[in-house]
């Protein structure tokens, strides 16, 4: 037997829960290539403040390692609630959004927005209850749902993937599942929902004692004019709004998910938590990263730049660009998509292939990556039989 | 209705999971006074040159916070490997103890030994399933248990809350866990266990298809010439050693529990693991702790000499410690621990009440700290009708 073999065997020999017997662990292959467009990372460094503040911050709190963390994470969640809170007062002078004021009560955080999703599954699913979301969406949510051993159910879209008030609220009251996941903007196709799919997804869900969860990952990069669910909190106490600082703060490495909603949904999430989830040097890190919001979201704007470049130079390919709303764009027309993953991969571009046919996911790199990626596609798009479809 | 209430009755109008309505968060007291020795940390500050090292790699992996973190903490997990090794090499030098070379392959880890233990029972616990260990033990267990669905089971112990082979072994058979922990030394009562405990134990659990965590998180306490449990990994697959460096790192703020194993028990952690649990930050804080284990081992020497002080003073004051393997003493002879423990605390010093009568536990801290509980506890026994029961 090979090693693997011995591995396998011995690992069948353990007494295992029999749902995870042959299953195989998650993960996006970590390809070191020139330009790494797979997994909506931002591609920019850092800024050499950032890191400045960060290591800072973290020298200081690693004079008291030798104690426990703070716990409840006051600060963290105070210093989150002041962030949505500039965001939601732009969104409300620019564009007459509702006018929120969030406190840290309303602020609960994790490492990485999957242990969120895994407190929020604790408290409102497990097992003998459900969780629904609707693909193609966030591949980790059926795996959320199976960590906490809830049934999970696969909700429909439209025509191109979309979402409408009267589908949702249909499919909630047909299926009644416990906790309802909305991806918005959706990955991989890039869009976010209009609020009203929201609003009327949370009529049906308090007929149907469903917790409804708005997952905001790409929230940064909505287009102009596009409010956020957080806008919608104030009287609705089974609302979830999901976040991440993976993504606009450049923080994949950093692992800090957060979400706001009514404080009584942290209340439930503190009875599942396993104490001290967040070490001091987390909540550090965090904090020096928000204090210098405004650096990073500069670097917001210069992805989503490209990203519209993107969308632009595919549709001038004869390729089928969704809208985005995300700092990653998912495009249709491909003849065949894993021909062009690997033309592009041997050109040093590394993009994710989502196992729809004839699509492929790319992330809003750089500049410079930006356009070895597009200059990649265009050499396959020239050669059209080979590459990408003659109609769209 | 006060402030509290309406929380309370506005959790209890969220749908969430029926046993956990009515319970509260776990949690002991964070209160500020001078002698915090309540939560068994290391109370010596982080040696500055431990500060400096984990400041220059934190910074250094701020540098591409930006990029996910690796998945497989491979550099964490052979250090810690190696880390191992040194202590087992000693074992196999000092006292003859199996000679064991781990690797990478067998070492896991997560936020805490919180989060290591919560992947040990998602896959070989779960709903259906069942957990076992002998109270008073670390009060985490049962919730622990209850964190993923699991019946606990509470075993039992004998006079002076010793475990004996074949008593354990016996229980086991009766009571058929999917997962037995023994914790040694043990938790609040600070022994070790014989690693005929473990052996004999586990020679049930192969029949009874259980698999046996031994939590060594005090391990590096062992008074001289007691072996650890991972002496007994080779040839045990169902064999888990779980550890922290919360405790002899002084590292409780960074949350770092890990554990070793067969290779193929981490394979089926790898399948209930959310990815990219662990942080850049974290990996490399923990690395950079790892690289100066030495200077830390220094202060566990420091730690364990004033907790030999506090057994023979407390013996001296007529009360009743028990022998200690750990970094904190329990003992017992107290006519009422409840006013104990508030004597103590209106003198600056903060310790645990585990919720057996008569007793109480302290974390052997600081020379000065020592000499801050010795005294107070000294003045109650002084006035022995308040303090200390005539008799053993």
């Amino acid at each position: 037997m090979s090693e693997q073999q011995t591995r396998t065997s011995r690992l069948a020999a353990l007494p295992l829960r029999d749902e995870l017997r042959g299953q195989a662990p998650y993960g996006a292959p970590q390809l070191a290539v020139p330009a790494m467009l797979n997994v909506n990372e931002t591609t920019y460094d850092v800024p050499s403040d950032v890191v400045d503040a960060i290591a800072k911050e973290v020298r200081r709190a690693a004079e008291s390692l030798n104690r426990y963390p703070d716990r409840e994470f006051s600060l963290l969640r105070q210093k989150l609630a002041e962030y949505l809170n500039r965001e939601l007062a732009r969104d409300a002078s620019d564009f007459g959004a509702a006018a929120v004021q969030l406190t840290g009560e309303h602020i609960w955080a994790g490492n990485g927005s999957n242990e969120v999703m895994q407190h929020i599954l604790q408290a409102f699913a497990g097992p003998g209850r459900s969780v629904m979301s609707f693909p193609p969406t966030y591949s980790m949510y059926p795996l959320y749902a199976r960590g906490v051993y809830s049934d999970y159910i696969a909700g429909t879209r439209g025509p191109g993937y979309t979402q409408t008030p009267d589908d949702v609220a249909a499919q909630i009251r047909a299926h009644r599942p416990h906790v309802v996941i909305l991806c918005s903007p959706n990955n991989p196709t890039g869009t976010a929902l209009d609020l009203a799919v929201v609003e009327t997804a949370y009529e049906a869900a308090l007929d149907t004692e469903t917790m409804v969860i708005v997952d905001e990952a790409y929230g940064e990069f909505r287009q102009p004019g596009t409010p956020s669910a957080l806008t919608l909190l104030p009287g609705r106490p089974q609302l979830i709004v999901t976040r991440t600082m993976s993504k606009a703060f450049a923080l994949a490495g950093g692992r800090l998910g957060y979400l706001a909603a009514a404080p009584e949904v942290t209340d439930a999430l503190r009875l599942v938590r396993l104490p001290y989830h967040l070490s001091a040097i987390t909540q550090a890190a965090a904090c020096a990263a928000l204090d210098h919001a405004a650096d990073l979201m500069a670097n917001v704007e210069r992805i989503k730049a490209q990203r519209d470049r993107i969308v632009v130079e595919l549709r001038g390919m004869g390729l089928d660009p969704y809208p985005s709303d995300s700092n990653f764009v998912f495009f249709g027309g491909l003849l065949n998509e894993k021909d062009a993953w690997q033309h592009l991969l041997d050109d040093g571009v590394l993009v994710r292939d989502v196992g729809i046919p004839g699509h492929l996911r790319v992330t809003a790199g750089t500049e410079e990556e930006t356009t070895a990626f597009l200059t990649s596609l265009a050499r396959l798009a020239e050669n059209s039989t080979a590459g990408v479809t003659a109609e769209r």
